[in-house]
């Protein structure tokens, strides 16, 4: 114990060092596939090395093949954060190793994560009584919102397997969890309706209505419709009162997809991107994405718990209790469950509401000026409302420029911005989430930005 | 940055006399249902707190109400280990926050995992050219599987939903996780087929053989076999290589569930436990059962990896790439992949193959030791064969003194160990797998079970 005490105090250095100062490394690497493979031994040692050699390979060649996902440069996908409160919590998460897998296989670890998931339903203003649990992405927390609509639809699906005729909508801005979620439960690809959106790229409640009406009419059976808070190409925000309207007239499962977007409603001017989503069934969001905490921490909250256990309960001999307690594993896959509550726990009372808010509204509120800051510039375009804290944009003109932009900002590996695909149209996405990104951060970026547009535009 | 440095000092000091002396606390908590969760305030905070009072409330509220996996007296379900190298990556990895959704978001984090994973088919002396990948537990790699056969003999699935007539084999003792599996993917409970087992709790391929002709005569399509090494009672193990032969004539994908056996083959004497596997078109075995690492880790093999693909595999624009690199996403449900490959390069090389084999090979010579004990004494009868950590054990007689017992010796908190039902009859477990245990906390354990078993009987 005199060794992992005396790597403890070294880690614990070495971490602050690397949280205060971020610059000192790209936030892209410069390897090449395989190159990490190859640098490695193929074989493992038969006997046991020392952490100092262990801990100089994890610089020498680990550090150099890592995207910095917790630097203020990362500026792609969703940019996150993975705070020090976190960070020490999972530390403490791996030395308990405590596993939920029953209520009696360490009451803390299910009352820690109904504790929490509990003061966020308060904090978010939706339904109290949700039955909650954490899973570890929202494409499995998607993927169990399905199995548990479909056996809604169809209970005989538990026993006698999937029906076909079952129609799963969402629109053609939602994630491709929802398209992957249905073809890996075997609905099928062409049992998921991609519904047209509109021209801010929110689903067009009409065309749902008339999507389901054809679906019935070909003796179909609509089953589950899924609306977006925050797509992931532009966060826009699906009509969510309207969708459920629709879904509660058909008797559709409604799924809200809100992973990115969730933890916005923190801040009270932006709580409506939430109106109607009290009426979901099911409702998804990741702390991992804009809550402070480390991958992975996905929330799945379900109105109809007893849907969520027909899909999924099943306890063997072994694992049968006599006591009260609440049993997560059967509601999900999974039986083992790490202690992932306790980071939550240690950053909702770290931050408090009001510290986890002001986070995200300085990111909304740097967004909206470096959208200006775009805007003001006649080169460029914006290519969709940026309700939240990414702009899409890219140069005016065809793609290719755009693509030879984005390998340009890349390249220099001091910042990582990413893309996405609008109207057919190749567009850049700046999507600031990283609680260390600061203005100066964007003005550095921009910047580079301008100076590799001016050249490749002569 | 200070109070991170300040925090990450005192919770290594903390976690290393945690390690150091855990007979501090008892392996059972002894809280009631709910009362954890009446303990916490029912909102979180709207102000930030500091880490001061966090962690004194983790310390007396969290605290006890944890059942100590990481504890030599924990003797239940599969006792296992969190080592000091795997709690020290996991501090690092929550850090870095690094996230391998495709190669190129952490390029390390993939090849971590390749590497990593070839080491293991190499000490298993498994077919090196499998594809592999970490998933969180070992259920979830089942059904992973499950879907893998069942687009690899209905490729259909993918675009027009799953058959309801395909038939997925098992013994009548496989873990719960492969019905789930089957349940959860809309294959439905009715088509999973568990096989007669032996007396020594394997499956019998005659009745294999049997049950997959008369599905074939029932115009039903055989799918699937899982073989089980180790299974969750009794440790027992399948006789791979012949339904690997039974599997191969039938066409049907080969899943091995070596979830808790696996790591033993690392000791030369017990490879016999893998004959066959070699045969498999998936495999599963967890290193976070009997391997030094902190759950959740469980890695999933496929000698097919093209049907995982057309199981999983679909690349929204935004995660379109150029590079060569492997992106794992492809091949899984989550798309978010946390750095868990990072624990297990540490403790692979800190302990090395000896290391890690001489802990497994003294943990199953300390279960032949009790078991001898126990047979030794008249008033108990074993009740399986116990060819690796695990005993199972009962007093000679009815059900009910077996019951009281089991509830007193947990009801000490000194110590924790779990029961499973065989053969109609309730049994009682002891399971060796935390490096912790000695011979000692066995003779501690047994004299325990004497006490309360002499009274009990008068």
């Amino acid at each position: 114990m005199r060794e992992f005490r005396e790597w403890g105090h070294k880690l614990t250095d070495w971490v602050a060092d690397y949280l205060e100062s971020p610059e000192r490394y790209p936030v892209l690497p410069a390897v090449r596939p395989n190159e990490i493979v190859h640098s490695l031994p193929r074989t493992g040692p038969v006997k046991g090395e020392s952490m100092e050699q262990i801990f100089a390979d994890f610089e020498k060649l680990v550090l150099p093949g890592i995207t910095h996902w917790n630097h203020p440069d990362f500026l792609a996908y969703f940019a996150n954060t993975s705070s020090p409160p976190a960070i020490l919590a999972e530390f403490l998460a791996a030395a308990l190793n405590a596993n939920g897998i029953l209520w009696k296989t360490s009451p803390a670890v299910t009352e820690l994560e109904v504790a929490t998931l509990g003061w966020l339903l308060d904090w978010f203003d939706l339904p109290r009584q949700w039955f909650g649990m954490i899973l570890d992405t929202a494409s499995t927390a998607t993927l169990h919102a399905l199995a548990a609509a479909r056996v809604a639809a169809a209970p005989e699906t538990r026993d006698e397997g999937a029906p076909r005729n079952l129609i799963v909508y969402c629109s053609n801005q939602a994630h491709s969890s929802v398209e992957k979620g249905a073809m890996a439960l075997g609905f099928g690809r062409e049992q998921v309706r991609k519904i047209e959106s509109d021209k801010a790229f929110r689903m067009r409640t009409d065309k749902l209505a008339s999507a389901i009406a054809l679906d019935r009419k070909h003796g179909l059976q609509p089953c589950c419709v899924v609306a977006t808070v925050g797509t992931t190409s532009t966060t826009s925000i699906d009509p969510v009162p309207e969708i459920a309207n629709i879904a509660r007239r058909e008797m559709l499962w409604l799924h809200v997809d809100a992973a990115y977007a969730g933890s916005a409603a923190l801040v009270p001017e932006l709580r409506w991107i939430l109106d109607g989503a009290d009426q979901a069934d099911s409702f998804v969001f990741n702390p991992h994405k804009w809550l402070m905490i480390p991958v992975d921490c996905s929330l799945l909250y379900c109105a109809r718990p007893d849907a969520l256990r027909n899909a999924f309960s099943l306890v063997p001999e072994y694992l049968r209790t006599q006591d009260e307690g609440l049993n997560l594993m059967d509601y999900a896959i999974p039986l083992g469950r790490r202690f992932r509550a306790l980071k939550l726990w240690f950053v909702l009372r770290y931050y408090g509401r009001e510290g986890l808010a002001e986070s995200i509204r300085d990111q909304v509120k740097m967004a909206a000026e470096l959208r200006a800051r775009i805007e003001r510039d006649a080169r460029f375009e914006i290519c969709a409302p940026s309700p939240l804290s990414v702009v899409c944009f890219r140069l005016k003109g065809p793609d290719e420029p755009n693509r030879r932009l984005l390998e340009a900002v890349n390249a220099t590996r001091r910042f990582f911005i990413s893309h996405t695909v609008l109207n057919g149209r190749y567009v850049l996405r700046i999507a600031i989430g990283n609680a260390g990104t600061t203005r100066d951060t964007l003005d550095r970026l921009w910047r580079l930005i301008e100076e590799l547009t001016v050249p490749s535009q002569c």
